[in-house]
């Protein structure tokens, strides 16, 4: 196989309240060593300083959906974020960067997900590595088009490494581990790739991929007129079946699942979806086969 | 008993992204018969609507720390929160609030909390009460002038709920519903109060008393070098000894308890409290007993 990948970005900070990604981040740059491997290049970056500075996602518009080629070449676009996001474009591009890796974090349970935008056999093949390393890291996958607004479609070869449940604002030592030894996976993988000598992969993983999202019951004026229910919060990744509760009214009134199929819901009760008209994703849970790829 | 208490004020949203207090605030306001009792006028109020709706903790400063009578008296402290802190503390002259029930949450792990900020024997006394009747409440005692900076201390009652816990900008249906559990039971205690049926409370109970904070390690620059240790993490209210693991560096390096006496932390990795330069509040765990009040 080929090795694609010699360049590698890995940005913390796309969303200033997400701390994890931000302080491994600053923890690169000040001890580069710890990620320096031979025939690799990891660049790293700290992607919205401002936001960082006061804790929230965003200053003035979600960076990670300011990036699709569009609005990036729409010299209009100029609030902070969009024009953070020109900005981030031009370095990731004179950079020659051929992966990125964008560490965030949610308030939903996700422990250590890796999240897939496409199906390029070359990250397919890195996940099933990571699967096998820590049968604990989950992988999730939209099906996105090359222009969807998030920053690793800046390039071919993009994954998001999400970790959860944790507060925007702090920082979880546990988590914090967890995700740096994922990154070093990741820079083992790519730098025997990039030697020549690629890390034998399993032939098949498990993979939750989204199929809807699930908004809030809401009022007439967008109010949210109930909460998680008690036995879906913290929940992702398990089965939710017909039948089961997924919403309370603030009067206590409980609301179940209509559908017909077993779903696994993931994103539950993330903070930053409640602007978004997000509960929850819904999700198929599938396996990826090396044979039919 | 004299029943002191004939007016409450029930306060939603100091902080802007503590959605319990603020959607419960809401629910009482859409349907006000849920808060009424006899001889007792609750009034309802959502403090810091701007910040609500951007789901922050402030927009210019913290609201919460702008109460002092000083600052209230200075009209040349006129940034947002300072403005809207004139506008709350003359509603609540107005109204002749004899009580202010201040909710707020929390991103450590408090359960439900009572903060006490003075030793009045009526609010000890209903302390007792909601104690007896719910055993997982934890009472936390602050020693503070009269001039303290809080909401609270605009009138001679005053408590705050501190529930957690729960990130910010979400809402957590089980503690949802256990917050306005324990307003109604503070809501029935005063009114039996007031109707010169004083309910029957116990002799003692268990409090926790704030005896100093203890910041992160920072370097120079106030950036802080460690986070809080994963056995620390989520024990509010547990025994700390001598010897235990209180911070990790970004190194991996533990930083260890070194004082000579058992204490119990409480609001172990509050958000907000990060650019206070608190990681924690050390307690000491003591007995009320009646007989000495």
């Amino acid at each position: 196989m080929v090795a694609l990948v010699k360049r590698v970005a890995l940005v913390g900070g796309i969303h200033g309240g997400e701390f994890t990604g931000v302080f491994l981040v600053k923890k690169f740059q000040q001890s580069p060593l710890i990620i320096q491997r031979d025939g690799i290049e990891a660049i790293t970056l700290l992607a919205n300083e401002k936001a960082i500075a006061t804790g929230r996602r965003y200053i003035d518009t979600d960076l990670n959906r300011t990036f699709n080629r569009q609005d990036l070449a729409n010299p209009q676009l100029n609030n902070y974020e969009q024009s953070l996001a020109k900005k981030i474009a031009r370095r990731i591009e004179q950079e020659k960067i051929d992966l990125i890796v964008d560490l965030h974090s949610t308030t939903a349970n996700m422990g250590l997900t890796i999240i897939l935008h496409d199906t390029h056999p070359y990250v397919l093949r890195l996940a099933a590595y990571l699967v096998e390393v820590n049968p604990e890291i989950k992988i999730l996958q939209y099906n996105q088009n090359k222009d969807a607004p998030y920053l690793r479609n800046l390039v071919e070869l993009g994954l998001t490494i999400e970790v959860g449940a944790v507060a925007n604002g702090l920082l979880d030592a546990r988590l914090f581990q967890a995700t740096e030894e994922l990154i070093h996976t990741i820079l083992d993988y790519l730098e025997a790739d990039s030697q020549g000598k690629p890390l034998s992969v399993p032939t098949s993983f498990t993979f939750y991929s989204v199929i809807r999202t699930v908004d809030y019951p809401r009022n007439q004026n967008g109010e949210i007129q109930a909460m998680i229910h008690p036995q879906l919060q913290f929940q992702d990744y398990q089965p939710l079946n017909p039948g089961n509760p997924m919403f309370v009214t603030f009067n206590g009134e409980e609301i179940f699942y209509q559908g017909n199929e077993t779903v696994y819901p993931v994103f539950i009760n993330e903070a930053a979806y409640y602007e978004k008209a997000i509960a929850m994703h819904f999700t198929q849970k599938q396996e990826w086969e090396a044979a039919s790829n």
